[in-house]
């Protein structure tokens, strides 16, 4: 996909050999001047030392972003805070702004230091790259684990004006993001005051990299920038006004995407599952229910082996941590095939349509829990061999 | 090993042809006239009929228990009712009791109807075969993907009376017990009161069964029963005498064994993790964190590749729900090895002795809160090829 480009954003990558010699693991991202940024970051209680210094840093306003792949700088003490301030003051002197005016980000191996002299290197290459069309190589340069770059863009009017969302993440295994993801960028060139920005993607959050799970292990690194450079020169964005609903549908479309992205490209995976849980007395219940069952090994182990094994979906909702359910207004599907009605077996289920749902790459679990109208959407994947090896030969 | 008899309790098993033809699959366990008998079921919001029906009898004082293992006569609505009932008074018929004297359980596949006259067929033989020398037959006839039959058995005094304590039990898949486990039966044939049985059972069972985890699954089955015969006519037992604490003690010696056993049979289990989670405000952060880090597939998978990886513990702690972790306050020990000191990397740390800690196939994990005196161990696997094969391959 060509994405569009966002006028006063560009990005430059380049190559420090942090773990791989052959490819790009470090990006510059370029911010206008009067660029808005909004950020939410890992819940996680060991922050990353970039988490830290991004959470220190954003009382200015960002003018660059510095991402490496290949090293995660978390679990490294004082010394990985000393060395995430460093890169920050080596953008700095390069590019005539202060390091304060530097947001750091970092994915990869947990538990090294930085090689920041590797990184200082090479940030006058990354600097000379800078290109508003430098999305697709910046994608691709935050890869760890991922076996495909995420990319995703969108248009939207406000008033007679076109602007547009462009955004990129990486993103594999230890996805459970909690309030944030692994690492996702995204911009647009409309202009958005920095509170009301960060009002959208908190907005956009919960439905989005919030909804997600492959593994279930929350990053010390999640990260997720939203940018807003006003190149578009568009009309006033206002909370609430047509504008602002057209932005936020705009952001979510992309983070959808991206989000979406990150779970196909799952470790391992070879199926897309989309648990939808409904009748919820609030979100957070169906939210529960949901990661429950995506959550659960037996669960995904089933839909690897195409087995309709629903025993393992509904031992999964029993479990989940929801007061007083009942299960005698328990009712589940797979795809449009009933499995379960009012807590018994559904009547009309005949293993051969099981089996036909479970065969598909793309799967999608309902379950309505009867007791309210609130529902949910949880994306996860299934878990197979290769999330083993993969995750017994990588160091995350 | 073989265990300890317990004058007043026969097992007989019989093969019903459940799932398998050449393996026993039902066991049937006759109580002597005034045996008391305590219960923890599973807390699983879908409960297996037996569960349902168990419950139900326990007004009774049970004279027999029945158990099939091959299917779990778990979501199988009101007809899965109807047919544990039909066991029940299938063994009444034969036995001269009621069926309300009869408790049911069952472990095995899900959303199946029992085949209850190929049981019923086999009732008469497994009461034929009844004999206080059943414990071992018994054992291997409860099982499903367990590899090895699981038996603990200990004595203790009161007074001057040796007692005795035996119990087996079953599960190697779907293990996260919550208020219960998979099946345990476990007796003694001191003479203790249903209440004090019951308090002992609910003082047992969270260092015990409620302490493992192999996948972070539930069961809908889970039950475990503890049953006093009387028959070695001891001393009176009182809670808080030192004939209760005897027989506590006993108990969880034999709990221990079980529950461990379980986890060392853990379904495609390479390596056994005990995690000591220490210096924690209360009990239940303490086994938050414990059971945050068994549960990640993450640090499941470095442990199955011998990968010193502590990155992955220190995450798995950083996203335990718990509220204001002090991560300077956390340190990190494998086995002997520390990893972290107090939030930081331990400066003694060389990466040959964590490597070396890894490669055993018993692992300890310690983790220092530093944030009160309470602790907790869990007991845990790693996650390999073969879990994976197994839970493709098998219908829970």
């Amino acid at each position: 996909m060509q994405p569009h480009v966002i006028a006063g954003i560009k990005l430059g990558s380049a190559s420090a050999g942090i773990r791989q010699t052959e490819r790009d693991d470090l990006v510059v991202v370029e911010l206008a001047s009067g660029t808005t940024t909004a950020v939410v970051l890992t819940r996680n209680a060991f922050q990353a030392a970039p988490i830290k210094i991004t959470r220190q840093h954003l009382s200015e306003s960002p003018r660059y972003l510095v991402i490496n792949s290949g090293n995660a700088n978390a679990g490294t003490g004082e010394q990985g805070l000393k060395n995430a301030l460093q890169i920050c003051q080596s953008v700095a002197q390069h590019t005539n702004s202060t390091a304060h005016q530097v947001l750091p980000f970092s994915t990869g191996v947990i538990g090294e230091q930085l090689p920041v002299k590797l990184i200082e290197q090479v940030i006058p290459h990354a600097l000379q790259n800078l290109t508003e069309d430098g999305w697709s190589q910046a994608a691709s340069a935050i890869m760890t684990t991922d076996t495909r770059s995420k990319i995703a863009t969108t248009s939207f009017i406000i008033g007679e004006k076109q602007c547009y969302v462009t955004g990129i993440s990486k993103g594999s295994g230890m996805i459970h993001p909690n309030m944030a993801t692994m690492l996702a960028f995204v911009a647009t060139d409309a202009s958005v005051s920095q509170t009301i920005l960060q009002t959208c993607l908190n907005e956009v959050i919960p439905d989005t990299f919030n909804s997600i799970t492959v593994d279930g292990d929350t990053s010390t690194n999640d990260a997720c920038v939203l940018m807003a450079t006003g190149k578009a020169e568009e009309a006033d964005i206002q909370p609430g006004n047509p504008a602002y609903h057209a932005l936020v549908s705009a952001v979510k479309t992309v983070c959808s995407s991206l989000a979406e992205q990150i779970v196909r490209d799952g470790e391992g995976a070879t199926k897309f599952i989309r648990i939808q849980v409904e009748n919820a007395q609030d979100r957070a219940e169906a939210e529960l229910v949901g990661k429950t069952i995506a959550g659960s090994p037996l669960v995904k182990t089933a839909f690897f082996a195409s087995d309709p094994n629903w025993g393992r979906i509904l031992a999964a909702i029993g479990r989940a941590p929801v007061e007083n359910l009942d299960v005698k207004r328990i009712s589940l599907w797979l795809n449009d095939v009933n499995l379960l009605l009012n807590g018994n077996p559904a009547e009309t289920y005949r293993e051969e349509e099981g089996q036909q749902a479970m065969s598909a790459s793309d799967i999608t679990v309902r379950v309505s829990l009867g007791r309210g109208s609130a529902s949910a959407t949880i994306l996860s994947c299934d878990l197979s061999y290769d999330y083993v090896r993969i995750n017994a030969e990588y160091r995350t």
